[in-house]
Formats: structure tokens, C-alpha cells, sequence
């Protein structure tokens, strides 16, 4: 017997059909001899709508109320799910986020778990009742709701799987796994078995929108298992158990699941990012702080950046890159300090795109790098810039390449299928 | 200065524009110098729309549940008027039934206010917060949601009067108070100024859906001044204090508004009515509590009811009325029970209409019956029925003739418009 979170979007839980379907999923669970608590988010479409009326009451409208209201969603998700496991005979409740409670800070509509009472809860499931549970929702110390911010039901179901000491937090999406790499690029992706906590971290804040950051930060925290899974598997298909996704977990517990580890366990391709280059500014102490301290005040997140060996007369070539979202900002908030940062020209391009090899191979490995530099320049594409960390080398190349790129480095490193 | 409670219907609360409106009636009260809270329902068609997604879930699904489901269509309003108030500059934010607590009993989907927690309302209100509180539902002991049943809005406005002690309570309704009759039905019908508690139960008992009689119980119990207006005034017109709708009071505080107080307040018809008649029953002890026992633990609201004088050989005929969504139940409950009562024919009729006067008058003046009995009478409208209270006398008709019947007794009584 294991005792298993079980974590469901609102993909899944958009209408009675879905939710009915769910229900019969994790009924299988508790069939199989679990302890099961669920996580369920709101049916797709309603955040939306209820955004959407806090939007028309005011442009700032008031947080706290913004959570009294968009919480409703996962209210009704969490009551229907247990009506439904009822109505397959098993014993069912929803625990909402202000009755457990789940005690957040008070940054409400962003707030953080900061713990969540579990003795009640644990006592129910210890009594065979499966406990449905509204994600995304908590309560402050002074009994108002929170929500998470939007995506935050992920945090949620890991959250209550530290608290309960679950073995395992299952979170159905509309994938069934984490790949080598996008399997829309790569037609040879693999699933993975398992991929580390710091890897999720990388290839999520590479593109890999598989799971929210957060609730993989929180979960290596925790030492909470995670496993990403399909919830659109046939659900007359056995018990989740034996067609497993990807487990998420700790370096140690990763041989467990794979016995020949590649160096490399995936590519990720970023889209997203933009690139500014500032000429001209002066090769002297302080410059470039001159520059990314206004961007960093303004909370615009910085990622690569070059400064060019300083040319003749002392000046040099600062080149970064950001998101594209912010990329308007940023170029109105470097003109405003044109005098004071003594630029001379400021170059925007966002046709780039940032390309990631990930992999906790990669630590006692040398070469990773520039297996991929000579990859790249062997088929003639052009690496702008490049950054690393401990398990991840990133270069900046040209948006139309970006594809081309991924299947290249997917099999220099030996990751397509067989 | 007084405290005033002030609650909105679904129609009222149906989308951002209704919304609006509703926050400039309600500032305006504000604005001349009163305490305010809000009781507010969930937006038209909304409690409908949640309603159905409990019965896809289960035939039988569990009123805990359903309670958390439908709960939540208030929860969503309730925060969107405290947004809509704070854009038009008001201090304001929404108490959820669990935040006061609203406390109840545990009878989940149909439960009864047991006492509402004030302290922290008040120091909210007496600091210039107007409080925005979502009907319809309340806690139990351990700490689970409850409804109050399908209308329940007027019963928590009313009780929220109750617990701090409000001056009224002013109810929002797509009509402009009570009239003497249907307005529909009588043209020259006029609207009170105020009328009793009693007079108020005896007229929704009858059919005049303006108030829920629960809540019209619960304020003359707690001794609540509530107020029925038009939600649909202009919303540029002076506050609500001069433009009144139709105050509901105790007996003592009638005179202060009705200087001439008529013998009859209002006159109403009830076409919800089926008539049984049971021929040939024994004439003996025992044989009319054997028909109206098995309807009674059926939960059927037995209303009317004639013996007729024992005819030869010791045989009577009963006749009674029922609501007519209960004569199918009715009737089967009877055929089961055919030998045991000693019935001969059993005679269905749903074409029959119930009239009734009401009015606290008539405590202190005879003839009020027979004036009732000699206008139908003098139209050729057959009785087939009779029963009184000690403020109310009605009569059973055929349904064609009821709102002739309205018109006779209305101009009979004196209640013509001038």
C-alpha cells in the first residue's frame, strides 16, 4: 500500500464527462490498495471568466477580493469530484483550501504555502475516504483566501504530498511524460524513465512547459517523487502504477530508473528570449551595473550576458538577452539613461532563440560543450552568445534555426530512439 | 445615522454592468451617512447552471458536497461588489458565510441559521467598511459549508439584520413592494405603505412570491423592520429612504405608516392548488386520520379540508386540497391505501383556485366572510371550500374564475385605487 497525490488540470476536469472519467482513474487507485488524495484544478475556461469579471469591476482591483473569487473555480471541481467518486461507491469529501487549512503568507492572488495542517486529513484517508482537494487556494493567519497565482495547482498537489508524506505525486497533464526533447520537433524524442529535480528546473526555465517551476522547486525542498503522466489514457487501462510517465526525484534515486544514463537528458528550445546589444559604453568600473540595475529594479529577468573584450580607446560591446514580453520596457528604460549609461547605440533582435542541453551527466563530464559548439558550426549555424550552469549549456542562435539545431544536437548526443 | 442591511437578488447581480449598478445604490446609502452591509445572491442562472452539474454527478448526490458546489456562486458576487464599491472610492470587502461564521446546523442544502458571529462585522462596518456578505450559506460545527435552500438569500439578510442590530433590512426585488393584489390581475391595485408580519406570511402562503416566508418568519421572531423596494429604480434617484417600497413590521408599528388603515390589506390567488375528494367513508373515529396520516409523513402540505355532514348509512365524503406537484404522490399514496381507509371513488381535480383577503382588520370586525361569501355569490361563483385564520379567511373556486374573483373582492373591500 502506498499513499499517492493525484493531481488533475482543467483540461481534465471540464465537464461532467471529464470529471466522471477522473473519477474512474483514481478510483482504480484506491482500488489497487492506495491511500489517495486529489488535487483538481478548475474546469479550463472558468479562471478565465472570473478574471475576466474582477478585470470589468476595477483595472486595480483588490487582490484579496480577486482570490475570494477566481478560489470558486476549484471549489466547484473539488465538490463534483467527490460526488462522483460517491456515485462509483467510494467514500469521498472535498477539504478546501481555508478548512485543511492550507496556511499561505499574504501576498494575496501570488501567495506562498507556508505549511498545511494534515492530521484531519491523514485521519480521513486513514479511514478509507478519498480526499478531493481545490488547488491553487490557502488562507492567511487572519482567515482571509489566498490563491497561488495562476498555474499554482501543481504547488498545491506537491505541497499537500509534504505535508501527508506521500510517496508519490502523480500529475496527470496533457503530456505522458518528459521527453528527450519537443517530440513535435523531433520525431525520435524519448520518454524519459526520470529526470532530477535541477534538471526539471533547467529545461522548465528553458521552454519545457511540462510543470510549473515552483511546484518542482518546492518538491526538491520536500523530497517529494513526482511522476508526469498522461490523463487522457484510456481509463479502462490499468492502474497508473504499471504504465508509468516520468518520475521526477533526487540524483540519488535516479539509478533506480535508469540503467544506462545518457550524459545528456534532453534539449530544450526557448523562443522566448530577445537580445540587446548597447554599444560604445565605457570600459570602466560600474558601467555595466549602470546598466542592469534598472532592469533589475523593474523585475525584468536578465539571463545571458557578453561584454566584448575592450576595443581602443576603452570602450566595449555589451550584449544581453531577455524575454521578448519585456523587450519594450527594457529598450524604454535603457533611453531614458542613455546619457547617464553613455551608450551610443542600442541594436533590439528578437528573432533569436535560446537552445539548452541539459543533463546531471554533464557535471563529471568534460566536453559537453563543445560537443555542442562543433555540432552547431559543422552545420553552419551561428552561436550569438552562450551561458552555463553546472547542469546546462545554453547558446543564443538565429529564430530560424532553432529546429534544426534540436534534431542536430539530439543525435550528436545520442538521444534519438532506436 | 442608521445601520442599515441592504440584498440584491440574482437578477440584480446578473453581469459587470448589473454589478455597477448595484454599487451606486448601494454608496449612495453610504453616502447619507448610514452603516451598510450587503447580502447579495449569486448571479441569475448561475446557482441553476451548478445545480446541474450536481445532478450529472449523482441522482443521489451527497448535500455536503452540492452545498460546496453551490455555495460558490455567492462567493463569487460577493467579491465582485466589494471590488466594484472599492472602484467608486468605498472602503469595502466581502465575509464569506465560514469568515463571520454564519452558524448553522448540519442539515446540508436545507439549513437553518443557528446565530451569526458579529464582533468583527461591526468594528469593520463602525470603521467606515461597508461589508458585502454572499447569502445563501453558512458553517456547521465541523466546519462544513451549508446552503439554506433555493431562495435562501432573504433569510441570511434577514438574520444578518438580526445579529447587528440593524435599524432594516431593505430587499431589492424586480418589484416595487407589496400590492394590495396582483397588479397584473387588477389594474387600480395599490402599493402599501407597510403591512404585518403575519399579513406578509398569510400573503406568500397564499401565492404572493415577494419575500421568501421563511425570512419573513425570522424577522418577526427577531423583530426585524424589513423593507421590499425595486432594484430596478434609476440609479440617480435619491437614496432609498425617499423613495420608500413597502415597510413589514409588527402590529405596533403599523399606525406610523397607515393613517386610514383599510379592514383588508390585499387580496390573493393561489391557481397551485388540486382538490380530492375521497367518497363513501366510513363515519367512524380513526377514518379521517387514516387518509391524512400517510400524506403527512409524505411531506404533503395538506390545506383545506370539509367533512361533509354524515349522510344515510353512517358514510362521508372528504374532500381536502394539496399542492398540485404533490396530486400525483397524493393520489398513489391513496390507491395504495384503498382498503384500509374504506374509500369508494377517489375524485382528482386541478382546476380549481384558491382566493384569499387577508388583513390584521378583520381581528376587530365581524363580517368579513360574508361580505367574501355574498359578492362571489352575487357573480355566480360557486365556493366549493372554506378556510379561515385569524387573519385571513380563503375560498376554494374554479380556476377560470379567479381573477374575476380578485377584481369582486378588490373593489368589495374598498382597495380600488382612487
Amino acid at each position: 500500500m502506498a499513499r499517492i497525490v493525484m493531481k488533475f488540470g482543467g483540461t481534465s476536469m471540464a465537464g461532467t464527462e471529464r470529471i466522471r472519467r477522473v473519477a474512474r482513474i483514481v478510483q482504480r487507485q484506491q482500488a489497487a490498495g492506495h491511500e489517495v488524495a486529489v488535487v483538481v484544478s478548475a474546469m479550463a475556461g472558468e479562471t478565465d471568466r472570473l478574471v475576466n469579471f474582477c478585470r470589468e469591476a476595477s483595472a486595480l482591483y483588490d487582490p484579496a477580493e480577486y482570490d475570494v473569487v477566481v478560489a470558486s473555480g476549484e471549489q466547484v471541481t473539488s465538490g463534483l469530484l467527490a460526488m462522483h467518486l460517491q456515485a462509483l461507491g467510494c467514500k469521498a469529501r472535498s477539504w478546501l483550501g481555508w478548512q485543511l487549512p492550507v496556511r499561505t503568507d499574504d501576498a494575496f492572488s501570488k501567495a506562498r504555502i507556508e505549511g498545511i495542517d494534515s492530521a484531519e486529513l491523514l485521519a480521513s484517508m486513514g479511514a478509507g475516504e478519498i480526499a478531493v482537494i481545490p488547488g491553487f487556494q490557502g488562507l492567511t493567519e487572519s482567515n482571509r483566501i489566498t490563491t497561488l497565482g495562476r498555474g499554482g495547482s501543481d504547488t498545491s498537489a506537491v505541497a499537500v504530498a509534504a505535508a501527508i508524506g506521500a510517496d508519490r505525486c502523480d500529475i496527470y497533464t496533457d503530456v505522458d511524460g518528459v521527453y528527450t526533447t519537443d517530440p513535435r520537433i523531433v520525431a525520435k524524442a524519448r520518454k524519459l524513465k526520470a529526470v532530477t529535480y535541477e534538471e526539471m528546473l533547467e529545461l522548465a526555465s528553458v521552454g519545457s512547459k511540462v510543470l510549473q517551476t515552483r511546484s518542482v522547486s518546492l518538491a526538491m525542498k520536500e523530497n517529494v517523487r513526482v511522476q508526469v503522466l498522461s490523463s487522457f489514457i484510456d481509463d479502462d487501462a490499468p492502474a497508473a502504477d504499471t504504465i508509468p510517465g516520468t518520475m521526477i526525484v533526487a540524483d540519488e534515486e535516479l539509478e533506480g530508473y535508469e540503467m544506462e544514463r545518457q550524459l545528456i537528458t534532453g534539449i530544450a528550445a526557448d523562443k522566448n528570449e530577445a537580445k540587446v546589444t548597447l554599444t560604445r559604453i565605457a570600459d570602466r568600473p560600474g558601467a555595466v551595473a549602470s546598466i542592469f540595475a534598472p532592469l533589475a529594479e523593474a523585475n525584468i529577468n536578465v539571463d545571458m550576458i557578453i561584454q566584448n573584450i575592450a576595443k581602443d580607446k576603452g570602450e566595449t560591446d555589451v550584449t544581453f538577452t531577455c524575454p521578448q514580453a519585456d523587450l519594450a520596457r527594457t529598450q524604454a528604460l535603457l533611453e531614458e539613461r542613455k546619457d547617464q549609461i553613455g551608450w551610443y547605440r542600442l541594436i533590439a533582435d528578437s528573432k533569436v532563440a535560446k537552445v539548452s542541453v541539459v543533463g546531471v551527466g554533464m557535471r563529471s563530464h568534460a566536453g559537453v560543450a563543445s560537443t555542442m559548439f562543433k555540432s552547431l558550426a559543422d552545420r553552419g549555424i551561428n552561436i550569438q552568445a552562450i551561458s552555463t550552469s553546472e547542469i546546462k549549456v545554453s547558446v543564443l542562435i538565429d529564430a530560424d534555426e532553432v529546429e534544426l539545431a534540436v534534431r542536430i544536437l539530439h543525435t550528436a548526443y545520442g538521444l534519438d530512439a532506436q
